[in-house]
């Protein structure tokens, strides 16, 4: 389901340097505003240049032939989670739509890493192939009326990953690795600065690998009593932290 | 995917009044506890009976025939979330999960209203069946360690649920819908007290929708400049608002 909140330009599609420009637009985004949106001569539309600005777009003419369009950029997108997100690979459907609710939410760096309770086979999949990956981040973009593309990174072994990669991540910033258990600390709300948040796979991250993110700065949280899946977890944590 | 974070048992499975008790399980609990997590004689498991207390049970025997159980009962459930949601009804798709996700966050009490955006064939998905439902609770509650089961309403037409329905429901609590609109308010965190929250479909309310619920006392919230999904909308204002 595509909702495009926002009309999301590919930088060459739009001219250099310029804060007003007009556009023709004859492909499945014209037909997605005409058949889809309903859109008439005379609508606004807001509008977006991938990694760069947003604005809006007064449609002059939509007919079947396309959509011109008189569009004025003027505005930086929101302002980015300061947000580095660990996630263990969740399988792979689940993995699609948090790509896309990752971006929705604002996150700009996701590490996908391994865990005891991942299956390998996850890493297969071909949803982690970078055009599919790359589909999700653009409709997350749309919905969310952004435009910065969330950058991803994989880890498929997570002992390499936590002793080479992990400490120049992490290092100077709030670290929370998300662990349900009652010794947990409360998960803080309305932090501010450079956080890093762990969230393990459906059954959690084994003991030696909380210990190996705690020997890298890592503190636990939890929401509370309940256990909530890895696609409930992501946004209501985030929503603590952050919003 | 089934978590089974807790062993739900059905109140008939419980001999009333006892605090211990031993159990012979042979269906899919079984196997599952087998199969899936492999569990052994003398492991402990984490057991409760569906709108009753939760405990622990000590796996006396399991073989081929079943499960042999020392089950005690000996805490209450989480608490209920002081929530009354109103959802607009998502498409069938994503309803079977928000119903699962809605159990996992704890809250009891969810209202699917009808509204501009709604599809009206949506009503009719085989998803709204007491059946289906009922075993998205099960599975939300079985993941969260949980028995209460969430009770479900429906409400096929706005205007009668806002006239008739809504302003009893409303009455004494705080009242919120979710609404991305600069002059929304930010979402409170961490309130008190029952609250009803009313969240729309994608494209939002309408104007109409959000006047009827402002005359029931309804203010509007939002999360920030971003346009969630519903999926992701609901666990970001539930953490925010109650976890």
């Amino acid at each position: 389901m595509r909702a495009m909140n926002l009309l999301l330009l590919l930088p060459h599609e739009w001219p250099t340097g310029a804060t007003q420009a007009r556009l023709h637009l004859h492909d499945q985004r014209a037909e997605h505003l005409r058949n889809v949106l309903r859109a008439n001569s005379g609508d606004t539309v807001r509008i977006g240049v991938l990694n760069g600005l947003i604005g809006t777009a007064l449609i002059e003419q939509i007919d079947h032939q396309g959509i011109h369009l008189l569009a004025t950029l003027d505005n930086n997108p929101p302002p980015p989670l300061p947000l580095t997100l660990l996630l263990a690979l969740p399988r792979p459907k689940v993995l699609r739509r948090l790509l896309l609710h990752c971006t929705t939410l604002g996150i700009k760096q996701i590490h996908l890493i391994n865990s005891y309770r991942v299956e390998k086979s996850y890493w297969q999949t071909p949803f982690l192939q970078p055009d599919q990956v790359q589909q999700q981040f653009l409709l997350g973009l749309e919905q969310a009326r952004d435009t910065v593309l969330p950058q991803l990174h994989l880890h498929p072994r997570f002992k390499p990953f936590v002793e080479d990669v992990l400490p120049a991540l992490a290092a100077g910033k709030r670290c929370l690795t998300a662990h349900p258990l009652p010794d947990s600390q409360p998960c803080p709300a309305g932090v501010q600065g450079e956080t890093v948040l762990a969230i393990g796979p459906e059954g959690g991250f084994i003991p030696y690998e909380v210990e190996k993110l705690q020997a890298c700065g890592f503190t636990t949280v939890q929401l509370g009593p309940r256990i909530l899946k890895v696609e409930t977890a992501v946004p209501a944590l985030v929503s603590k932290l952050f919003l």
